[in-house]
């Protein structure tokens, strides 16, 4: 005998706290997965309920009341297919647990606790979570299923004990944040499960941007072997089914849909627009604005929002003083016009002069230096939000994460923003996603990639009078921040100069305090600054 | 026969990172316990060797080659005194654990891993280490010690355990960060203890300020019955004697030191006054900066940066504009002369003006709104950077917690700052702390206290405007923040209006963002905003 399961894989994109509106969005997944795939199980990401991760809306005792409102109201308006969601529970002795459910014919019929609770990263699942211990384990059709939770997967122990329960295959409930290298990270520990437990895998993730982090969805599902044989989109929202079929005692996934996946830049790219596009959107912002500098970082940034938002959302604004080269102004009218954005210029010259007349007395005796430097992005960054208070568009920061790391930047001034989508983009990489939206239309003139880097403050300033060369800077920032090496590591595996590496290990112990008062930014790196790098701003560590 | 025993609390202000300078401080306190107390044991608090808490500066392997060299000095500098320290220590697997160490006659005779790991309000432990789980008693003549570190003493096992292998008494290595009830907690969960368990507890505490945690020390010692035999000073550097005393199988510590405890207002001055002082001193800045507005939160905050520093590390700047009252100039220039710090008056009316004409094309068809307030605000934010830029003084926030909570300040404008004292200081008890810092010394006129508070940012505008009275705010907002209650409950407890709690609730929301790029400040209250309050900005959540 054999037996055919539908399982429809719902990717969707909650917002965190919106408990009504991802009620909503539950129930039309699962009758759309009923009505256009004929599901039999819909499966839904990690804590649907309240979007991921709900920080510490967790420890608000009304919350839980919510949620069990909510569940009883998709109990109630889903009947016909079985429904696997997350959400989070507090029993009476106030303990609280991230849960999956399986609800069949308007019951909860089966609940799962999460075993393994991540606490690195950005994570901080100890602060809120106790763990489970026991596996869940549903039969449906001659079918059993374990439940599994996101981190549940990163260890042996859960899936090898919901097998050793009877599991013929596993559902997984994921929310699972990005940074580039996480796809291939994700189906090779899910393939060392398998080959650990050999049962088929379907896994959920979600999509959307939630603060720093952007969530890629790209769902799978693999057979006992491995073999992905259905994928589903990235950064898309999408209903993905996979048909399961039992005959005897084997369970296989038949293939299915293969969405094409993204590569490199191409994704990261994808990852920023959508981190963007949702932080304004979810936030309620009706729009965006940027200053364009005429450099890479702001034609850059300027693109993203134009992908985000479209064109019609987006200002930009050139703020010329008497450092601007005339190519800088040139370029950021050609950026503008090239993506069709409402576009002026504010000369800076006279609010300039004014800072300095107020200024002079207290300034008696001392050489102008960097204050008159910072003084120039502070006026901009004043302009900015003063036409952002004005039109209620959200100021995008428009610093990489080169000069994040360094504190290349002034804070309260080019740092000004209410969200900063380069912050985790190496300069480097600047480079290599401009060269990429290039090759889907022409936006960013050639002259502006090729050349060198200034912050125009002073006569003839070049990026490369204060900091080494792109790559050597961008190649110590990853060493030292992504994988904690000391500088004598990087001087010696590198043979970069010493003391250049010790200068910018220095500069970049010496910035904390602006990156504690920086716009949050999306996360595409494996260690990004923000919850990702919690360092102290008083701290005389010296490796 | 009887044996006397001389145990030295040594309450330290370690520097976080400086595992040099606090190995220094440690083997000179050691010595000078030898000498000025004929000491037996020195006990130090948590983490001696790193200062607390090091955060991800754990996750450096380099950091712990650095400690066991430290360990190594200390082995060899301190023989004639026993010396218990907290180190962080990483095995050959690469756990990391929490530890205190027995270090007698040049040689670690035994150490202990802590076992209550706390990863709730300001703590992330379980994200850097493992826990333990023996106990760890020495014998040191005659008498049996059994070592706990911090949270340990918490729940009921790890002392317990101690006990059962033999502890007569306990010595309790700590890092316990302040707030305004928390000395009262300490001594009320040690005595708890003690009924459980019976044995003396000697509870050494650091001193300083890191970042926005201040530690108050007040290491104190108790006998079996739990009475406060030896009380070491607040917010001091202190070697404090404690004698204990063996006859047969009775283990007694003898009354000594009381030092007078701080009260209420008076403690949360303190402690406000350590932060300021060792977040400027510590980060190397040559004083402080800050803008008087006439108005009551920048008076003291001047009153606390010169308690911190001395009037002549600082420096306060008024900047009149068409709005500024007669009686704010008056007000500014009688608490900056009866401080006798630097001052001096940079009207802003012709910078505003200069931005106004800049922005007059793009504001066409616009009222003037909040805008025009943000804007005076930002360029007085912009003045005093610049001044801090050109001399090195830290510019001080001025807001406190009522305006942190519902955003009643300006991003990059009254926010700008490297540090905030009054972040965590409600409203009410700003006038309280005035009060009090007045009995010490008239610093701040009686009409700032009496006075409607007032922004002037607008004519004959007033904060109550725009906000309920202070006192029914700051009771909303800590009910809200501190006890998680939702505005139903707030609204049913205190009889207060519900559109006034929802509107209150409501700003307290939408402002994350803000608190997101606010300056660090001194933690007072059980929950403060920043790594105690980890909210997510992207929030559809509504009770």
């Amino acid at each position: 005998m054999s037996e055919q399961i539908k399982i429809v894989m719902a990717q969707i994109n909650p917002i965190v706290g919106d408990i009504d509106g991802n009620v909503h969005m539950i129930i039309e997944a699962a009758q759309q997965a009923k009505q256009q795939h004929e599901a039999d199980i819909v499966v839904f990401p990690e804590l649907t309920i309240t979007g991921y991760p709900p920080e510490d809306l967790l420890f608000r005792q009304a919350l839980y009341i919510q949620v069990d409102a909510a569940l009883s109201t998709i109990c109630e308006a889903v009947q016909d297919v079985v429904v696997v969601i997350g959400y989070p529970m507090m029993d009476d002795l106030g303990e609280r647990f991230n849960m999956a459910a399986w609800i069949e014919k308007g019951q909860i019929q089966a609940s799962y606790i999460k075993q393994n609770l991540p606490n690195y990263s950005v994570f901080d699942e100890k602060r809120y979570f106790e763990s489970g211990d026991q596996s869940c384990v549903v039969t449906y059709k001659g079918v059993s299923f374990g439940l599994l939770i996101c981190e549940d997967i990163w260890k042996i122990s859960p899936a090898s004990q919901a097998v050793a329960s009877g599991a013929e295959a596993l559902l997984i409930l994921n929310a699972s944040p990005f940074f580039s290298e996480k796809h291939q990270d994700r189906i090779d520990v899910v393939k060392r499960r398998i080959s650990e437990v050999s049962v088929p895998v379907i896994y959920v993730n979600q999509i959307g941007g939630q603060d720093e982090l952007v969530f890629d969805g790209g769902s799978f599902a693999t057979c006992a072997e491995g073999e992905v044989q259905v994928q589903a989109p990235e950064f898309k929202e999408a209903l993905t089914p996979v048909t399961l079929l039992k005959q005897g005692n084997s369970v296989a996934i038949m293939p299915g849909e293969q969405a094409e996946l993204y590569e490199d830049e191409a994704r990261v790219y994808q990852a920023l627009v959508m981190g963007v596009r949702d932080y304004i959107q979810k936030n309620g912002f009706n729009g965006a604005l940027l200053g364009l500098s005429g450099g890479i970082d702001s034609a850059l940034t300027l693109a993203i929002a134009v992908d985000a938002l479209g064109a019609d959302k987006v200002e930009a604004v050139m703020m010329p003083f008497r450092y601007t080269a005339d190519i800088s102004i040139e370029d950021a009218k050609l950026e503008a016009d090239a993506l069709g954005v409402h576009y002026h210029s504010i000369p800076i010259e006279d609010m300039y002069n004014a800072f300095e007349s107020a200024l002079a007395t207290r300034f008696e005796g001392y050489e102008p230096d960097l204050t008159e430097e910072n003084l120039q992005a502070r006026i901009r960054g004043t302009v900015l939000m003063s036409i952002s208070n004005k039109v209620g568009k959200l100021v995008l920061a428009t610093s990489n994460k080169s000069e994040v790391a360094v504190g290349y930047s002034t804070l309260y001034g080019d740092m000004v923003g209410g969200f900063s989508p380069l912050k985790d983009v190496p300069k480097t990489l600047v480079y290599r996603l401009s060269k990429y939206r290039n090759t889907l239309s022409q936006v960013i003139p050639e002259r502006v990639i090729t050349r060198p880097p200034s912050a125009e403050l002073r006569p003839d300033q070049k990026d490369q009078d204060s900091l080494p060369d792109y790559d050597i800077l961008d190649s110590i920032i990853e060493n030292y921040v992504k994988y904690d090496k000391s500088p004598t590591q990087i001087v010696e595996e590198f043979g970069f100069e010493a003391k250049q590496v010790e200068s910018v290990v220095r500069m970049i112990n010496r910035s904390e305090y602006k990156r504690r008062q920086a716009a949050p930014g999306v996360k595409i790196t494996k260690r990004a600054f923000g919850r990702d790098r919690r360092y102290p701003i008083t701290n005389q560590y010296r490796e």
